[in-house]
């Protein structure tokens, strides 16, 4: 029997009457089927984070009218952000205010809240999703995600059902997208800049993942859930990047920049750049380069397991810069390096339909995938036979 | 303990304190790495099926060299095609006479020798791989591949050091890439052009895979090692094809044809009609269409194991015409269709190097890519500062 | 005063104080402005040609009321194809059959109507105005042209308006866009073939622009408004086809073949090959490849002014097939080339609103020219900032 | 008689029996066909400014043999930029001393020599061509360009002949490319700032091309060579800026930007965001988004003489930057706006063999365009078929 996988069958591993694969018990991974993975609580959620855009007024009453149902139908203890609860339009309103006072707050790079949150629900664009998996940099808690507008690649729920979504979800059973994340390792060699040359890489991590070094290297990490930039920043000039895979120099990137992203960012910047778009459910890592300065630099797809690592090429004569999901930008100087491979906390993203439908729909209501004029049955412009006009 | 394999990390299954994905015993996979893949001999092989392109007098030496070696100094038992055997320069040489008259010879289509195979060398392009890979419709013996003159996609080794080469491999421990080929099923509805519709599928599947139908369907199994193309073939007008994903409509093309490749055959046609290069080892299907009417129809890449399906419009004017790697063209009519997905016997392609850099070598060699004019580290067209002219 | 004109200002013609271009007086060109281009006419035209779409039963109603205004209201001499009016739906309606009897009729390839036409009116898809082109080799008549359902690049005017529009016509004085033509001629060489060579290219050309040579050659002369497309034909092989440009080697295209289209043709089928899109205005001539083998096949747009031709590669084992505009496809052999240059019988097109509006009108009806999802102001997915979310 | 140009030749301007194009003389341009333009002097050329790249030291040599061959055996006035006058490779050569003394030095920004140069030779990259057309913001002397390594678009001379390639140009009679430039105006309005909206534009355009308005408005012209480029600057945010087209708005830009270039620009910035390449003597502009959110946004051409022009779009929240040749990058906001159109002052600029020869050459030397492997006459990926594996 070979099970039929959303990453395919098993493949035979014997080849003709004699020849098979060299069993390797040490390298044998356990995959459960991304199809069929379905969520589950071990406990009954208790906290739950609510994220929404600020300065969104359209978003106020649906916040608050999903804070009241969690609170008080729900019995839920609700996070939020303390800007968030502090909006004056929240603060303002009386009716509201029961409810605000049983809000936990917390504020970003100073309250930790990435142990305690059972659930994630963002009201709003793909960005609020962007923004939560910037919170947890470790295991992330499900994400479940209402756009109010249109349809986002990362929010397929719609609002005016949340009391029986949110609801279908306490109770287990939800379908899940393990979207893969990267992890993201800058180490900046402080001491190429004083001129000594010693490396000894000390990081300890930090819950906002600033590692800081003992003495000679400063190291961040980041998980990106869409995409690593690295680009030529402020600068007017080409910036000269050089791609390792698995410690080989690969090619040297002459152009705008590099796009190192997941298949959940595929849809995104990478898309802008040229990219194929790839389904969320494949294990690899895209790499895209901006505008190259090489007519056949066309993008390509690695494995999700490999290590990419960047830097400045050594004759580059400018610096490039680095961006995380399109925040934290930084420089990146002679000597530092960008280390980036999947990591193993995914962002489990609830599913409206499934993984499949949800997809393809997004396709085609955000980026208007094979949109097109449907040619009239009998004459199109190529069709001009001398039997038809 | 996190392995870290070329599928990627174990993801996390426990998300935030309290949910976790439902196990599903059933539906867990056991992969090996493909990194780790090394081949092995359960008895030492014997069989060895030599594949050469006809026609090209270069070969005709190392051909005669290659067959000495292995019957005289390995005492194989050599396969070859008849007409191979047949061909006037082999068989006028006299000295080659008796290692010729030890030759195994077969008939493509007549004998079948899919069963006594214990290894595959090719030697020319990468079309002999693609023809090896036709002969053997389910195991797939082991493929050692040399190119003679230039370095091709599927053809790693050089014929130079060929004993070396060859002997390393009778030992086993070489390392190997599986590169996943498309189980393709032709399903020709006989009735709706009769009138009347049963649709008693009866496949009895024969050697070379062609299934005869008790009364009225006529299916087709293929294997495809690059890909399936489906096109507008000999006519001049637009195809209108439907794709189907896991039975779900997914789109409509109009245009040209549409590409159903492996990610082998994402380096082949797939790359001239505009697809992301993927790596062989990333377990995916690449859909790109050809010269789409629409401007939005950008390639797409999807799990390997989904099953895609393809028909003709219901308003398609035209038939379709349908060919694998190239070869056993033919036509699409409505009430067929074809049903792609990703077969479970893979072709197991020995490594000259690895399986990285093999496919970055061919990268470059084969397709140019990011080959670029190096600029002078002074100067470049949009480097015209002020400072620096 | 340098007056602002579609083909630029003049340019200066003394650059610094002593140096300025040799005047030559034999090649200067008197270009009347394309943007002030507007239709007169020297006596009352009388010969209208109607075309419509065969087999679209919903062209019926509009193509005898517009008959009908033509001969009643504007006692005009209505020529329409033998077929056209023969049409069971036409010739059955008996109201409509005084009007039948008064058109008269002509056979393509029979009757050379391409002298007595004043004005072409077409019926429907951009088909139409291909197959109107095609009927006249020479001076083409100003052509009107109406799309019943949706906007094609070559179809302007809604029907509804259709009494008002033809009599604005009528009136003279509309704006034009001459859409420039190639000259296509495919010379056979029948003598590679018997095995000599004289080529004594004796052509004398027939109405339908079949030029018969006396014993050596075969000339075919073709005036295309959209493109020539040199492709593998039926077969499933790579064709190779040498392109040269004012009688030097240019380049070789291994691929699915090479489309050399005009402006017009530039958002056919060069667009689906993924060619930039060139306004009807611009003298050029465009060369696009259709899947090339190479990464770097970039389209080029060369002046319209030079003579392209194409040859199969000395080396290309298989046949090429070119067609024009779709139409008269044959094969090409070796020895046998194909010269393209620009015509100097445009199609004079009637614009509805004006040669700018009506071209962006058309790219975004009909391609969906930069049609995109609209992100919200204070949302998008790349816009996820620590203060914004 | 109609002459074969290289804007095509002229186009009848009779259709059919009665209708033709409106004579309008006002609208009536004398275009001298470029292929057969040639420089000629009034006068003996006698002040020649020499352009070289700073801080390639490569570049010492060749460039103190040139200034010797020019004041020496040419009795050239030799100018050069103050700073490379003073390079200290050059003040320590004693050997070069007299020459030295007797070169004129100007400084960029404070000196204005745009008047008293006749011509002008760069030796280097393309950039020291860009930043020749910077210098000289009216008429420009025509420019001789030498490469010393690689070639490059705009440096077809190799050094090695450089005496006989310098005195065949103060000859007379070189073959010369005009290359378009483009007329930029980017119009600050000063007054939105301020709350009182006046826009009493009156310029005072002073050399550098910086114009001072009364009180209300800063104009900046500009006049580029290559492109005109609106992106998000040093802004991580996606920039929205309104496209229009002589008055009428065209599109709105989602992305990174947008580039508006010569076709002489079209193979630099443009090429590396996607553009199809131009010929530089197409009368046209090329218009090319960089990283459009949309899948859709294709790039288009369209012709020479119209007038675009680009605005934030209502709804930006922020800023655009704006760069010329990739200098003089500056920020744009609500209420500017940038106005571009063809110039009459273009760059004549000397060929090397002519203006076809020396485009393709550079199109294969610089960009390796259609560089491909070439397949084996016998041999191919897709040509497996059954009788030649």
């Amino acid at each position: 029997l070979r099970a039929h996988f959303l990453h395919g069958p098993y493949p035979a591993t014997h080849f003709g009457p004699k020849a098979c694969i060299l069993p390797n018990p040490t390298s044998v991974m356990h995959i459960q089927d991304p199809a069929s993975q379905r969520l589950t609580w071990n406990k009954p959620p208790v906290n739950v984070l609510v994220i929404r855009k600020i300065r969104d007024e359209s978003l106020a009453e649906p916040f608050k009218e999903l804070c009241r149902f969690l609170v008080e139908e729900k019995q839920m203890m609700v996070y939020v952000e303390r800007r968030v609860a502090d909006d004056a339009t929240l603060s303002k309103d009386e009716a509201f205010g029961s409810i605000r006072n049983q809000l936990c707050t917390f504020r970003e790079g100073y309250d930790d809240i990435s142990d305690c949150i059972d659930l994630i629900i963002c009201l709003g664009g793909d960005g609020t999703l962007l923004y939560a998996s910037s919170l947890f940099q470790g295991s992330v808690p499900p994400v479940m995600a209402f756009h109010l507008g249109s349809l986002g690649f990362l929010t397929p729920f719609k609002f005016e059902s949340y009391k029986t979504e949110v609801a279908k979800v306490f109770e287990g059973n939800a379908a899940i997208t393990l979207r893969s994340r990267l992890k993201v390792k800058v180490v900046k060699d402080m001491l190429q800049r004083t001129g000594e040359h010693v490396c000894v890489c000390v990081c300890v991590c930090v819950c906002v993942c600033v590692c800081v070094c003992v003495c000679v290297c400063v190291c961040v990490h980041v998980q990106v859930l869409n995409e690593v930039v690295v680009d030529r920043g402020p600068s007017s000039y080409l910036s000269n990047v050089d791609l390792y895979l698995d410690g080989r120099l690969i090619t040297s990137v002459q152009g705008d920049g590099l796009i190192v992203s997941t298949p959940t960012g595929s849809t995104a910047y990478a898309a802008a750049a040229g990219a194929s778009m790839i389904h969320p459910n494949v294990p690899a890592i895209m790499v895209t380069p901006i505008c190259p300065h090489s007519l056949s630099f066309r993008p390509i797809v690695v494995p999700a397991g490999v290590e990419l690592m960047i830097t400045l090429s050594p004759d580059a004569r400018n610096t490039a810069w680095v961006s995380f999901d399109g925040r934290k930008r930084q420089e990146i100087q002679h000597g530092d390096c960008i280390k980036i491979t999947t990591s193993c906390y995914p962002v489990p993203s609830i599913c409206c339909h499934d993984l499949v439908y949800d997809w393809f729909e997004s396709l085609a209501q955000c980026l208007h995938w094979n949109v097109r004029k449907r040619q009239a049955r009998l004459a199109d412009t190529s069709d001009s036979s001398d039997t038809e006009n």
